[in-house]
């Protein structure tokens, strides 16, 4: 049954990290399709698209000088450094979401979580593991797509990133997509129900209590 | 598919109040039912047994003098006067399912919940509302095993109960108890993930990184 009693709310931030290659954009993309309430924020980034991508859907596509630009007029949550390019997540595409209730996913690394932490201390942090350092490898060699140089990139890049794992509230081991995509829809569904970020509770007991 | 990887965790202690009639006792059967990692702490009480009351499975039912001797030694996690009957949850029930990383299901009110946090600050507490006072009401009558007057004496105190919605973690509204059971799945399998009570995450990490 569709429940009717809808309580406003605030809406959540809810950071998904993780290695290159443990499956968080698969878990990113299952979770859109699976939940209505959330959407991607969409990042600006400098790095040049791949075949396919579109600017505005997949990342928004700036010059370098125009991302600096961005950083100066205070346009960015938080931005990073990845392989020498910039990304960043932009004010303008979370505020209006989060003020309407709507939840954003943001498919960030560690040194943007950190950032956001700080701008936001109510964002929630989920941290996804790959299995082993093997299957990370092997998951990184079937995209077919990396040289082996690139690959011993990520793997050093991986390290880094998972040393970080401390500073998440929630961390999962993706063994499985399906199950990973389950346990991370559980944690949205339960921090939406969050006591502190039901701002229309206060007014529904009033109505049963007065 | 069932994961391999399995992280030694310290259990939940899971916490459900509400007031009598907001269905708190149809989403605990129902979540006992649908996940087997946790299980109900069986509370003492000095309330005779009801029809079908089993001692042992329902409740520890106890003489008065038998439940102030287990006060004076302490065997009581919390402990709560309701309609003149004391209830209280053994710590013998719980303290050995946490070390095991089984959760465990308290049923208890918000007097109990106070103490319990106080004892250990880690709980999930999880507060279940009506829809609506008339609701409740037509909730407790259709049960129809209540005098008017023990009626009347429940609408008083589900008020005052609820009068403590803001000193829980959750807060759901109970229109549909499928949906409502959902719900309080959902917090439980989130809250099973939380970094901080995964104790097996430190070495596993160790495993992939060193």
């Amino acid at each position: 049954m569709a429940t009717s009693i809808e309580l406003k709310r605030r809406g959540l931030l809810f950071v998904l990290s993780s290695p290159s290659g443990a499956g968080k954009s698969t878990i990113a993309r299952m979770l859109l399709a699976a939940d209505d309430g959330i959407s991607l924020s969409v990042s600006a980034t400098t790095r040049p698209p791949r075949e396919g991508e579109v600017s505005g859907r997949d990342y928004h596509f700036v010059s370098d000088d125009e991302f600096e630009r961005m950083v100066q007029t205070g346009a960015f949550l938080e931005w990073a450094h990845v392989f020498g390019r910039r990304y960043g997540t932009l004010q303008s595409e979370v505020t209006q979401s989060i003020e309407n209730g709507c939840d954003v996913l943001l498919d960030i690394d560690w040194q943007g979580t950190q950032q956001l932490k700080q701008v936001d201390p109510d964002i929630v942090r989920v941290f996804i593991l790959p299995p082993s350092m093997a299957e990370l490898e092997r998951r990184l060699r079937a995209r077919g797509t990396d040289s082996e140089e690139v690959i011993a990139g990520r793997m050093e890049r991986a390290a880094a990133e998972i040393s970080h794992w401390a500073e998440y509230d929630y961390v999962l081991v993706n063994e499985d997509a399906g199950d990973c995509l389950d346990k991370v829809h559980s944690i949205l569904k339960a921090e939406r129900l969050k006591r502190a970020r039901r701002v229309g509770l206060t007014d529904f007991v009033r109505s049963l209590i007065g």
